[in-house]
């Protein structure tokens, strides 16, 4: 809580900076108190025994839902989607959804094309399972099983603590409740938030930029699309993540030494995958500013070393320094990202 | 043909400018001496009686592949899914793929990962079909079935006529080769195509542009993604793609008058769900452009109308004048869309 001691309530960004701060907190409540109802309903998906996977999302929960893709496919080998709403509230299809684990995550549980979705998954044969930080939400009273991520009320519009909770409970959730390294994570997460200085630091390098390249590959990528609407929604600058080998397949063109890279690299297969898409970024120059493992930050404009932890867990530390990136430069360009122009902290669309 | 005609072989641009002017010809070689392959793949199908459906595919032909997730759910309510290769090709997964559909889409069916994909794909029990413009590729060998979207030779590196071939091709696969509507696709495409001086002057207004957004709906979608993936490959301009509601959740903070918006706006339940995005729009006083039923141009910022075929068949006419946008705005930017800087024709990502 000391960014939020050393913030006078009145300042911009102050709940944001509080909110990001309160996340090793969450980590801890949910790693104690959430894990039971989140082994409940672990039990309850290995007795169904999916055959597919659909996930449904709008924004930063959209980042988290995207992670437990990658978690479904590869730890529990099922093929997975990210579901379009509008298939279903637009066009009203009506999709064969037995044998189906349908997962919806949304911070607010607030809005009607999601609960619609559910609603429909569940009528079509789809064991159904909300994510939300609102027990009482429409969206959990749709879903047949409800989860809580136990984030506390969040006020700032540019979701954080809510963000890295739907991440940390759908890893429980998806790997049978097992938390193998996740006991680790709020320690280092207090110590990866230490460095905020740093990044204040950092985020003066990008005061003017008009636009800005997220990238990272596997479990990572979400955090690369995370850190992106973050930037986009605090700091009105065009960010755009890209999948390390979608970034080469057309976009490359695009960057020049004067559109700043975000390149997340961790330990691990994701990482090294990067390491082709590093080279081919030096080849056009590009300004590569690294968040990950030590050795991947060598030769780049400059990083941000991350504590090692396995593959799955590292979105969870990754996130924390962007947050922070995208706090600090709001406040250098004179925003207050506790209230972007144009945004409401439910965004509710049909 | 004409403007291949019209311009020099050897000035910039000319590939694509030729391609481009292709397109309601290659459309006729699909309908004729392509339909009976693909029906005999669309039977194939059938009997398989799949139960859900993955699509594989990188750029442009990713595009074209989540026109066919909408068209998979939709047309089949069949749970469908995009994938991300490096599920298998870095973290090593071994899904369990029976009665999955798996489609991969590629021009060049070259690059490794989605042959790779392909390959496990098969081995784990998928019934794989590789879409592709290559019969002679690797990746057309690995599947099942391969269906040849005979556009012919492509030699800009931004592809355009494989697009729209993909697209079709597609559409008759993924409507047991039912033509409904589409025997007049080859004739609108040439009067939408006509018009393309009026979208040279449109360009104009976006020569010192640096950064844009495009926004789209449903079957419309993958049009606003590949008009935004155009721009950035030939005109190196940071342009972002939202789904309308997506667009609400964050992204519209971005949105000023200074950052230019092509919305995508057919006929039919698609355009009529963009309307509550394009007044959130209005009240952020945004620049947006047009494309697509008349009705919905009115009070925009100019626009380009299209003639009205059924909803599923509007993507292959939307994108016309966005490929001819790209092309001119290069142009008229010094670039040569045919030869993007950073960029080769075949890309391979492992």
């Amino acid at each position: 809580m000391s960014n939020l001691d050393a913030t006078p309530v009145s300042a911009p960004g102050h709940l944001m900076a509080a909110e990001i701060a309160e996340q090793p907190q969450v980590w801890r409540r949910l790693l104690t108190e959430g894990l039971d109802p989140i082994r409940a309903a672990a039990d309850r998906i290995t007795r169904a025994a999916p055959r597919f996977a659909q996930l449904v999302a709008r924004g930063t929960s959209d980042h988290a839902a995207l992670y437990a893709k990658y978690l479904i496919e590869i730890r529990h080998g099922l093929p997975a989607g990210l579901v379009s709403p509008s298939t279903v509230t637009v066009y009203g299809a009506q999709p064969d959804l037995r044998d189906v684990l349908y997962i919806a995550v949304s911070q607010s549980g607030g809005s009607p094309d999601l609960v619609r979705s559910v609603e429909v998954a569940r009528a079509q044969g789809a064991l159904t399972v909300a994510v939300t930080n609102n027990a009482e939400s429409d969206l959990a009273a749709a879903a047949e099983i409800h989860i809580d991520v136990l984030a506390g009320s969040e006020r700032s519009v540019a979701a954080t603590k809510s963000y890295t909770a739907e991440l940390l409970a759908l890893r429980l959730l998806l790997s049978g409740a097992d938390e193998g390294g996740t006991e680790a994570l709020p320690e280092l997460g207090e110590a990866v938030l230490a460095s905020g200085e740093q990044v204040r630091e950092v985020a003066q390098r990008y005061r003017f930029a008009q636009r800005l390249i997220t990238t990272a590959r596997g479990y990572s990528y979400p955090t690369a699309r995370e850190a992106a609407l973050k930037l986009m929604e605090t700091s009105y600058l065009s960010a755009q993540a890209f999948s390390g080998a979608d970034l080469l397949h057309g976009p490359l063109a695009t960057v020049d030494p004067q559109v700043p890279v975000l390149a997340i690299v961790p330990d691990g297969v994701g990482g090294q995958a990067m390491l082709p898409v590093l080279e081919r970024l030096a080849e056009r120059h590009a300004d590569v500013f690294g968040v990950g493992a030590p050795a991947a930050l060598a030769g780049l404009a400059g990083g941000i070393a991350l504590p090692t932890v396995p593959d799955e867990l590292s979105p969870l530390l990754e996130i924390l320094p962007l947050q922070q990136l995208a706090l600090h430069l709001a406040l250098a360009r004179g925003g207050d990202p506790d209230q972007p122009r144009g945004l409401r902290k439910v965004t509710e669309t049909l």
